[in-house]
């Protein structure tokens, strides 16, 4: 699958990841209207709201990205009705031959994370039969609880030539608190990108591995370290936009062959009409307005990040 | 919701949580055969093998403990119908007036964070109705991404009057591979510790915070370091039994009233029925198997632990 979004990344020359993370406010009002109308004010009505407005930003950006990347948290908190439409979203995003991060942090040890990584990359296997729970490309994992945690992913991963990307250095302000101390004179998120490094070696695709890791646009100094330290791994790189990374920003992250590094943004493309650059678009057009969104941002990252 | 786990700690005298974590290979052969006749061998079946299990152990343990623990990946890799099952089991449990301890690991930042605060311990708001997903007591936190991850939840906890435990030390081999590594002296465990307490400094119930920790039972040492530094932080205790942790190991973690910690144990109570111990109950006799573990090992830690 690490093939497959490279390739993607060539193809759409565009290292963006679209975030579909489906805040209500973010939610045009006439689509939440026409589900409430048909399901009452309800999970479902909200289940199916997230998912029109999901579609509409597909349909408007699958031919500019190779992957979007669904936040569960979003939809977890509608409870069965918000994870069947984070599931319709993986489906159909597959049906546009997208790439789908699940951005899911998840992370414990052993069988657990294994059922984790069976829940989101693998299958399950009931009787004589075996599905797909959730099915995403790619999953980000939490490396808390070290490797015990994070080697059944890399399992499940080298089954089904899926991939990670392991929290380093996350974008936002308190991210220093823990992953910023000092460790025999290096910061802890030093430790663990050389890790990171460590166990994609041997689950490899053609050019990068199975194993990649996040680091933040808010960061461009780390990121630059932790490029070095992680040569072969994939960098997803949250906080463009919104958080305040620039174009500018995101050089780092990117490695000489201007490969490396998928960008991350969330509201600047899935709430591009409530911007006041965006603002004629209006609500009913929030898809196009994504779509304005998303060839500006590549735009600035070809400018001013691979120039 | 401290206030009502450390009551119900005192009413059973067993600091015990029990963690539902069917594994499908504990799920008894007759249960799986009954759902499989009725369902099919697919994901709704195995969700009714699930519910069935654990049923049959909150009967046989709801008067003899104060708490359950649901690992969520258990159901999460039977995607919407494990997670069906998953709902199923709490409010079961929530009616046998049992404590539900979401054992979900979740963590992120921001809006993103609170989501799956609302999700787990709070109410999601649907026009102008407001629903819980899933409605846990409590729920267990990753700490890597630092206060932005963990104030949201407790944000929730104190709206709620519910409780987060965040992983300081976790019970498995390579949990030190980040957490033991020494910052200014100091392992990365005792700095996490220390901003639990102060975490939990501001939403106190009548002895105990909102805020607890889960330290491994098989580093007791640690955990007497950390009882010392997090007084009025509750502690989780996984690692009893199956992992490797004995009643004498779990001295430490009970403060100098024998209270502030719980034990849990999940694949020692409710797969007993599999050890030659409690073999003569057969599959048949899981929960019964399941009740008579329960009354072992609180007389376990009863003489070995706060004697």
């Amino acid at each position: 699958m690490i093939n497959k979004l490279v390739d993607k990344i060539k193809k759409t020359n565009a290292p963006i990841v679209v975030g579909l993370d489906p805040m209500p406010a973010y939610i045009p009002e006439h689509l939440v209207k026409k589900a409430f109308a048909e399901y009452g004010e309800t999970l479902q009505g909200m289940g199916e709201a997230v998912f029109a407005y999901n579609k509409g930003i597909i349909d408007a950006v699958s031919d500019l990205v190779p992957a979007v990347k669904p936040q569960i948290a979003m939809y977890e908190q509608f409870g069965l009705e918000g994870l069947k439409a984070f599931k319709k979203t993986v489906d159909y995003a597959h049906e546009k031959d997208l790439v789908v991060i699940g951005d899911i942090k998840r992370g414990d040890i052993g069988s657990t994370s294994e059922a984790y990584a069976v829940a989101h990359l693998g299958k399950v296997t009931v009787g004589s039969n075996r599905f797909a729970a959730f099915d995403e490309d790619f999953a980000t994992v939490n490396p808390y609880l070290g490797s015990d945690g994070v080697n059944p992913f890399i399992k499940v991963c080298k089954e089904e030539k899926k991939g990670i990307f392991v929290l380093v250095k996350t974008s936002n302000p308190s991210s220093g608190e823990f992953q910023d101390r000092l460790i025999d004179h290096r910061p802890l998120y030093e430790i663990v990108g050389e890790q990171v490094a460590k166990w994609g070696q041997d689950c490899m695709g053609d050019s990068y591995s199975y194993v990649g890791a996040v680091v933040g646009a808010t960061y461009p100094e780390m990121g630059k370290v932790l490029r070095a330290l992680m040569p072969k791994s994939f960098i997803l790189v949250p906080g463009y936009g919104a958080q305040g990374g620039k174009g500018s920003d995101l050089k780092p992250f990117f490695d000489q062959n201007g490969l490396g590094a998928i960008v991350n943004s969330s509201r600047g493309i899935i709430a591009a009409y409530k911007q006041e650059k965006y603002a004629s678009y209006g609500a009913e057009g929030f898809a196009d307005a994504a779509r304005e969104a998303v060839i500006e941002m590549s735009r600035d990252i070809r400018e001013n990040a691979l120039a």
